[in-house]
């Protein structure tokens, strides 16, 4: 009989079911349901990098695309489902009572940003995270040495502590928090108690400083001294946590009921929706994979015997497990890169929303990316003459810095907003080269890029341009949910169906659809433009 | 009987005549034409910086300029004109015959953007304003030193040898040159010979190098050594220069008839718009005049006992005359000011032209910049964190340099259009800082601003921000045509109205119509943002 798994991977602005054969890896049926609270631009503040997401947006976009895949795929399906794993962003973490609840799900705390979740690219706590660096190089040991050396403002710590300050109705209503990644595997397999539901390694490891080296989360006196308003939250959150290829228990039966699939569904771990997507991908060591979205996550694989106790300066994570249990997960990436081409969509679009009546508008602004990639293409970057940095949202690696902005400079008259586009484009592409650079002059060798996500398959002139400045090939997944996907063979081994992860991705990965391969001609143009990139940054900032 | 004069002036885009009463300087009629080839586009590429206009433009549009004024006037008024005076943007110069015929009138030379005039802002000739400037620094005399000691290629000489090089057509059928201001007079008094029309003091003082204390031109081995390609040149151009308020000549029996004027009416000596514009704007010892259009033109003068023999490092020019006679006339500008924002409007406009249909997309570009003036006074300085220069043309003052390029820094995902057109405004008051701070670091004292032009009668957000940043008053000028009414001012001075230029400004001044008084609250926070502008130029550059 087949055996079915489900992988859920909650983005940036929509949670997206699919439901995977466990043996041949193929999707029998999806769904993407969009954050509808979210969609409304409700609890956000783009102008102070306030974002915030409701558990409900959460809660019911889960529902609609498990039930809307189970109701495309063949008859029997559900009965054949034995596993799920879910992936989300990260680091997305919320105030919770003691029961576990986000807060936003209390009385009275319904409509308060603080209550929620504060998504992966919520910069309000640049202060706090200032506070954790300085504090971490006055201590003996360095708890932010596995992040990279420095905590950032989008992390899980710095975030926690920037609302219990803020918020003193959410500081009474306090009593621990969760990773979103944690919290709906926990809440399917109904049990979100602080102190039981099983924490991932993946968000520990990361981003909330946990280490075996140090045995789990850093001391009591760590956060005391850094704010008494965190005395006593250590002791309410764990010390073990657990690579995503085991259980996090079993489908509870009011949520087996409510999706119409049986109690006997294994829940997996949690996981960031890179980590699991790099799995989809193929990720194996010397595979450098990037899920290229709004932001970028970049993850690769190295045996341990490989890395030993080497500690690459300015990336933000080396954890051991929290990609392929048994190999060092790396992770490095960039805060802005679909999202700062969407800057400046929405820079381009102000006129047309404001000064040009409703069907024409929409109609032109859902055409002008591809219009603008279009002419963007054309123009010759030895022409040009403009140079951007990609730091619009701050820097996550190297060296995180969430102070940073961006710039663009070389401006001339004769700058048409193609021309300005490309210029972002190659910024991007700029940023992911010093990632690239960073890995290799510290010893860690990159043999191929895998490109996924959304612009991975969607934007052949981002990805060429990209190809060209990094100077390799790109290979890119043939499949458009590849973290769903890797979430599936996460679900799969959870459930006892392989016996490793990489058994499952032998089996269950979909191959790749093409290859961009670096223009050698431009090799020398993008040498010296990224050169010029570097000197913006180091002379700006 | 009442005498009438007719200012004419030429700038960027158009020509315009202006009627005035010499008693009392009320503009009677006026007229705007706009060059019909320029229009159009031709024979530019503002990619390439490359801005040429067509001789045959400047003819057609003064003919239909002045026939439309006088029909506009009332009865009899052709016959009471006593004199004509003509400003025109500079240096814009071309190429001529032997007979002082710019290059493009002649059979098979008609479209060669080579054979026609330079416009100003054309900055083509970058190499060999460097050239002349490298040369110049060998040489026992600098003849660069009263035009700031830096010459731009922005003006005749390394424009004129640009062409020369470039073209080898126009090369074999070049005699000499001319700026548009002295071809003007020349032509309408019907003498155009290289050898014997009267050349304007303030062209020639401000873009040529010539200056009294050298006998006119730097001598024939300064050009010769620059390239043989000038050899012989200087002996084909002049050696005396005239004020605007002195003759070029009477009207000649063919241009008096197509005109319907007589031929007893005067033509002045021509000169640059924004030298007749601070006559027509009440310029006086201690004010600072100037003149906001597409770029600006900044003019004090000073009398020769309190300037001496002092030279000023990095403002363009200071000459003998070239404003007032017996005055020394000292002028600094901005490479670009409304470009500035007509460039970013160009940028905005880009999804109107491609994905908008016609009506609907002109109607949202003609409200395009009212629209961002109105929401861009909204927002914060202090909040927004956007910090722009204004170098998107190169910097004419202080310290020239054409290759500088404009840079927008401090972008956030945030960032919206209208916060950057502030950031645009607020950089182009940054330029005029940097210039009023070159003045006073000097000893030129600056007790008032007046402001003339489009942007300082139509621009209340930018005229506010400029006295602002300025952190001075500015008062604007009661007329839209205050060049024009300066070349009155000439044209009835040269015409035996008036004994000077200062009795015709007593009697025609409009007077002014509105002052803008800078906020002392923002003085703290314009301090501080233009310390960020200058730390931008001083590390990118």
């Amino acid at each position: 009989m087949k055996r079915y798994a489900i992988g859920l991977d909650y983005g940036t602005d929509s949670c997206r079911a699919v439901l995977v054969d466990t043996a041949s890896g193929e999707e029998l049926a999806s769904s993407v349901q969009f954050y509808p609270r979210w969609a409304e631009g409700r609890y956000c503040d783009p102008s102070r990098n306030r974002y915030r997401q409701h558990p409900l947006d959460y809660v019911d976009t889960l529902e609609a695309a498990v039930k809307e895949t189970l109701a495309k795929a063949p008859a029997g399906a559900a009965e054949r489902v034995v596993g799920m794993a879910i992936d989300t962003t990260g680091s997305t973490p919320a105030l919770t009572d003691e029961r576990g609840f986000p807060l936003a799900l209390l009385p009275g705390l319904e409509e308060n940003p603080n209550a929620m979740f504060v998504l992966w690219k919520d910069h309000t706590a640049v202060t706090e995270a200032a506070e954790i660096n300085a504090l971490a190089r006055t201590w003996e040991r360095d708890y932010t040495a596995y992040e990279g050396g420095i905590y950032s403002s989008e992390w899980v710590w710095a975030k926690m502590l920037h609302v219990l300050r803020a918020d003193e109705q959410v500081r009474r209503a306090a009593y621990s928090w969760v990773e979103h990644c944690d919290w709906i595997p926990a809440l399917l397999s109904g049990d979100t108690r602080p102190g039981s539901l099983r924490r991932s390694r993946c968000a520990a490891g990361h981003k909330a400083m946990w280490h075996a080296d140090w045995g789990g989360l850093p001391p009591e006196a760590f956060f005391a001294r850094l704010d008494p308003l965190l005395a006593g939250f250590r002791g309410r959150l764990f010390t073990e946590t657990f690579p995503a290829d085991q259980p996090a228990g079993r489908l509870s039966p009011e949520w087996a009921a409510r999706l119409g699939l049986s109690t006997g569904v294994t829940v997996a771990v949690g996981a960031f929706d890179c980590h699991m997507g790099a799995v989809g991908a193929q990720v194996e060591p010397g595979a450098f994979v990037r899920v290229i979205g709004t932001s970028t996550c970049d993850i690769m694989v190295a045996p341990r015997e490989e890395i030993g106790n080497r500690l690459i300066p300015g990336i933000c994570g080396q954890v051991d497990g929290s990609v392929i249990p048994g190999m060092i997960g790396l992770e490095a990436g960039q805060s802005g890169f679909g999202d700062i081409y969407a800057w400046f969509k929405r820079v381009l679009e102000w006129p047309l929303r404001h000064l040009v009546a409703g069907g024409d508008a929409e109609e032109a602004i859902h055409r002008l990316i591809p219009a603008l990639s279009a002419e963007a293409a054309k123009v010759s970057p030895t022409e040009s003459g403009v140079v951007a940095t990609d730091w619009m949202n701050g820097r996550r690696t190297p060296d995180a810095n969430q102070l940073l902005t961006g710039t663009i400079a070389g401006l001339t008259l004769g700058s048409t907003a193609p021309a300005i586009f490309r210029a972002l484009v190659e910024a991007t592409a700029f940023g992911s080269r010093a990632i690239v650079e960073r890995f290799t002059e510290n010893g860690i060798e990159i043999k191929e890029v895998i490109g996924i996500g959304g612009i991975a398959r969607k934007s052949p002139f981002v990805m060429q341009t990209l190809a060209d400045v990094l100077g390799m090939p790109i290979k890119v997944l043939k499949s458009d949910q590849a973290c769903a996907l890797g979430a599936s063979m996460f679900a799969a081994t959870a459930a006892g169906v392989y016996a490793s992860v990489l058994d499952a991705q032998r089996a269950m990965s979909p191959g790749f659809e093409r290859v961009y391969h670096p223009d050698a001609a431009l090799r020398e143009v993008y040498d010296k433009l990224y050169l010029k990139y570097r000197d913006i940054g180091n002379v700006l900032h």
